[in-house]
């Protein structure tokens, strides 16, 4: 029976919703036993309760940013999810921001999981933008939403002090690599593009298998790596 | 300048996700002016929080269920999400689903709404058990998730005390028609069929142009009404 994952997704006010419940979707919808696979979400922000930007959606996170922080070895999945670009420059420059950057670098440096043996920082979106301030993108081929290619590469270099040789690609998600410690970095192009992630994830923890019921199941067909938006199909 | 459009949203705890946040995301990612298009978001429920089913997201509805039973021709969009089969056999046969089913059915007589000319009843997912049960469906080619097609016809048949006439299509969405009063019943399949659904609402309220600008920055291809999962595309 393949063990159990535990996904800490970070809310903030003005997150895009699908940015997160994307993922959230895709991590508890899973196979029920005998063919189990589990992944156990636990939602955390400085804020609660956390709004929606247009304050449809009014979410109480499940604990703070600093209560994961203390636990931070805990978790497999950090997903980082994305905003309007404006909101992100504004938080990046704040104390929000550097506390999101810092935890970002803080689970970049740790060890695979020793239950799982997987550790992976999970951006959807424009949250990769966050990735580039925690400096954890630098020489890295990454991706992000359309409209802010040019603006990650700027804050990716910023942070370096010089030329962060980050090369943006238009996919539908890149596996940027492991870091020294070994955690997996993972970018999903633009809000749908993280379901499409999602599920790759399930796919590489868990198997095609499991991650194919998945998309049955909210009856969604996978697109693939390539397959980002303006981008010919491969 | 197109009108705002006031779309209500029902919560219920155990909803699926992406099955209101889909269409929440559709609705609130428009364009700015001078092109403008306005949808105005309202979530309601019996209940406060609402807890998704691993309750790893817990909402705060913006209002309760009776508030918008009392304000109904305010509003031009129902969204009604659905949930695992089962939940909602319980919640059809209790006071809530009751309630639900009688808000439906009140929302069904009232006339087009008069700043619009718009009144669309929008269920997602199995939220077309909840359509059933308030028996706006009878006579009606409809679809559900692909899981739910018989239960929706069993449920649609002992609500008319008899063969209901419904016909369940495997579609990525159905325009089931209009009510006598001239409410339009739109059923999206499983799920992520949400998406696709209020895109084509938007387009249908306000252009092509602006549900494709949406699609873009959400980086969704639009699928077509009968590419439905395990349907060969048209």
């Amino acid at each position: 029976m393949a063990p159990t994952f535990s996904v800490a997704v970070l809310l903030y006010p003005g997150a895009d919703i699908l940015d997160f419940s994307g993922p959230v979707e895709i991590y508890s919808t899973q196979p029920r036993p005998p063919s189990a696979s589990s992944f156990h979400i636990t939602t955390f922000s400085q804020h609660n309760p956390v709004e929606s930007e247009t304050r449809a959606l009014v979410y109480t996170p499940n604990t703070t940013l600093s209560a994961i922080d203390q636990k931070l070895e805990d978790y497999d999945i950090l997903v980082v999810p994305g905003a309007m670009p404006d909101l992100l420059h504004k938080m990046i420059a704040n104390d929000e921001g550097k506390a999101i950057a810092a935890l970002i670098s803080k689970f970049a440096a740790l060890p695979p999981r020793k239950e799982t043996g997987a550790r992976i920082i999970q951006s959807v979106c424009t949250g990769a933008l966050l990735l580039a301030a925690s400096g954890v993108l630098a020489g890295r081929t990454v991706t992000t939403h359309h409209i802010a290619y040019e603006d990650l590469k700027r804050i990716a270099d910023r942070v370096a002090g010089g030329d962060s040789r980050v090369n943006v690609v238009p996919k539908r998600w890149v596996d940027a690599g492991k870091t020294e410690a070994g955690v997996r970095i993972v970018n999903a192009g633009g809000v749908t593009s993280g379901i499409d992630t999602s599920l790759w994830i399930v796919e590489e923890l868990v198997g095609k298998e499991v991650a194919d019921w998945v998309a049955e199941v909210v009856e969604f067909e996978r697109r693939a790596e390539g397959d980002a938006w303006g981008v010919k199909k491969e």
